[in-house]
């Protein structure tokens, strides 16, 4: 390799991180079709050839500018060799039996290794639910400390993540800041509601039991969507009526007792795909899924249910009575005050909270004893997470 | 049941469709748990008493403004028991141990039988995909007709919902004319790249492999994201460069042929989840999931590919190998000839198609021969699938 292509390699991350060298590559040694690596505190990782290849970061295979790949594993041999590898300094060289030559830093190639003891530290890194009951102390965030401040931004984005239910508090209760508040994250997700929606009493309720002054049990919004909405904000404008308190459920935390106590009703609730329906006279919006998600890895990542959503039960006959008894269970745990948390909205606070887990109920309110007026809106996961990663980014 | 009551249920349907009745029920049996109706084409359906009453349409269980229920069936017995069971011309009639009285159409009942008979048939109606190869014959639409003809809107969407590719002819070429055309399904999914984006050439593009002049090899938009967008849709206002041909292939048909010819590839692309990456300066986007995605009932329901946004695949060292095997399989179908549509984008054409199915590419266009300008946007499959309901219910 010239000492000019050497100086670009190193100037040149394919990433946006930067991958520190925590531990050094002591060994390699080479296989048919991969190089094994020893490190430091003596784990041996494997990187076979096409993986490696694939993944060179040269400026011939990753855009310099866009950082994407423009090099296609398709393009060299299945039975790709390695013409010679060396460890040099922390870094890994190897030139292809074709001549292209990729270097590979040390701090990268382990945050990346994908021998079982790597897999299993990343998955743990990665599970940061904490699931709640009724004594949960609700995390609560000042207005102006995450408007100001990226820390506290960041602080309150965990909460939300990890705990799936947050309380905004000292908020203006003027009709623009709720988007403010959301565009400290990113875009608004917009539905059928709109992109930003208005709960309080219409004169003739004809799309949602939402905008009548009806109780409303624990729910998930719009589980009629394929992807239900992953965040909710509900800010609160004015609240002068009798009633209608915020009750929420942490719907892990149900699956999670539901899967520990009653194993086969747990089945059932992640197998069996129900039918939600919105029908109304614009539009008609049908899903299939199942009660309880379980994401890639098997774990609980994902609550589907309002109960005057669902369309009647689709199952074999032989399955119906186990299936109604399964989701009699999940809907009586919902009503456990054991689960349930509760405070009323004043005007000035803010919910933003995991539509996606953390069940949103309403009781039943009094329209003649004042006015109540909740503005709403929905954003995707993806930008919670998109947004968590970028602010830990420049810690 | 007093003859007021009855009026009001026959007034009142807890849908906004009419489901006809196509077929008379003509004999019931009352069993421990459920009532066994048999039809005049010898049919028998059996209806479990939960079921039916968890599917009370009267106004007391079903708000007759927002047609939602507000009854739960966890507020009966699980061993619920009706007293009285009665077929009266084509209604099944039931009154409860608790006095509470149902009535259900007999239209109503049967499209929402679910006996092994009736399931399947429902299942055949929702099969309409028709997979593609080369010889595709691009079903063409006028905008015109698509402007101000219901049926030619219904026409229109019926083909991207089950060719998933169509190209929409004469347009203006004016910048607001994609949001009218979008408009007239729904509203526009927004995404970090905005609600509608302009595809030409940047002078600096950091963030993705399209805004440069590169060619792009068949792939799914935005797969980095938990949802991919369903629909695509992108609208030539100018097209002087040299070269920028699109190109389709359809997703499904490599699937399936993948799943025909070679179905431990199959396995591993519809079961291996594979991490995508969309990274920038301010954004940190990744999604996991398989490259085939299965619906609840095991159709292909899903491709999601990009090959330059896969991060490292993460999997056990034992798998790596098999899994490039199945990778480039798939990659390599989508450069084989049998399955490539191509046309040439012309100012005033439009593609819309299933961005989640029909995999696009194009071709490296000449920057210095001529600009070419498409503005884009994406709308979800929800709004396409709940359109076409409607435009159903009033033919």
């Amino acid at each position: 390799m010239s000492a000019t292509q050497q100086a670009v390699l190193e100037s040149f991350s394919a990433d946006w991180r930067d991958f520190p060298v925590l531990n050094r590559p002591v060994k390699s040694r080479v296989h048919s079709d991969s190089v094994e690596v020893e490190w430091d505190d003596d784990r041996v990782s494997e990187y076979h050839f096409l993986w490696l290849r694939d993944n060179c970061p040269c400026p011939l295979c990753v855009h310099p500018g866009t950082r994407e790949q423009v090099f296609e594993i398709i393009d060299v041999p299945e039975d790709l060799q390695a013409e010679a590898v060396e460890l040099s300094g922390d870094d890994l060289h190897i030139r292809w039996q074709d001549g292209h030559e990729s270097v590979y830093g040390a701090g990268w190639l382990r945050a990346h290794s994908y021998d079982e003891a790597s897999r299993d530290e990343r998955l743990h890194e990665q599970r940061t639910v904490r699931v709640w009951k009724t004594d949960l102390a609700i995390p609560r965030f000042d207005y102006q400390a995450v408007m100001s401040n990226e820390q506290s931004l960041l602080q309150w984005l965990l909460a939300v993540r990890d705990t799936g239910l947050a309380l905004m508090t000292g908020m203006p209760t003027s009709e623009d800041i709720l988007e403010q508040v959301a565009h400290r994250i990113s875009f608004i997700r917009e539905s059928n509601f709109g992109s930003l929606f208005e709960v309080r009493t219409k004169v003739e309720a004809v799309n949602s039991n939402a905008y009548t002054s009806l109780q409303l049990p624990p729910h998930t919004d719009l589980p009629t969507r394929e992807l239900q909405p992953g965040l909710q904000f509900l800010h609160c404008l004015v609240n002068d009526a009798t009633g209608g308190e915020s009750t929420f459920v942490d719907g892990f935390a149900i699956a999670q007792t539901i899967r520990e106590q009653f194993p086969e009703d747990f089945t059932l609730l992640t197998q069996v795909p129900v039918s939600f329906r919105n029908k109304a006279p614009q539009s008609d919006y049908r899903s299939l899924g199942p009660i309880i998600g379980l994401d890639a890895r098997g774990e609980i990542s994902e609550i589907r249910l309002a109960n005057w959503l669902r369309a009647p039960f689709d199952l074999s006959s032989g399955d119906m009575t186990a299936f109604y008894r399964a989701y009699r269970r999940f809907f009586a745990l919902t009503r456990d005050p054991a689960f349930i948390v509760s405070h009323r909205l004043a005007a000035g606070e803010m919910w933003c909270f995991d539509n996606r887990r953390t069940m949103h109920a309403r009781n039943a309110f009094d329209q003649a004893s004042g006015m109540r007026h909740l503005r709403g809106c929905y954003m995707d996961r993806d930008e919670l997470l998109s947004r968590i990663l970028v602010l830990q980014r420049s810690r």
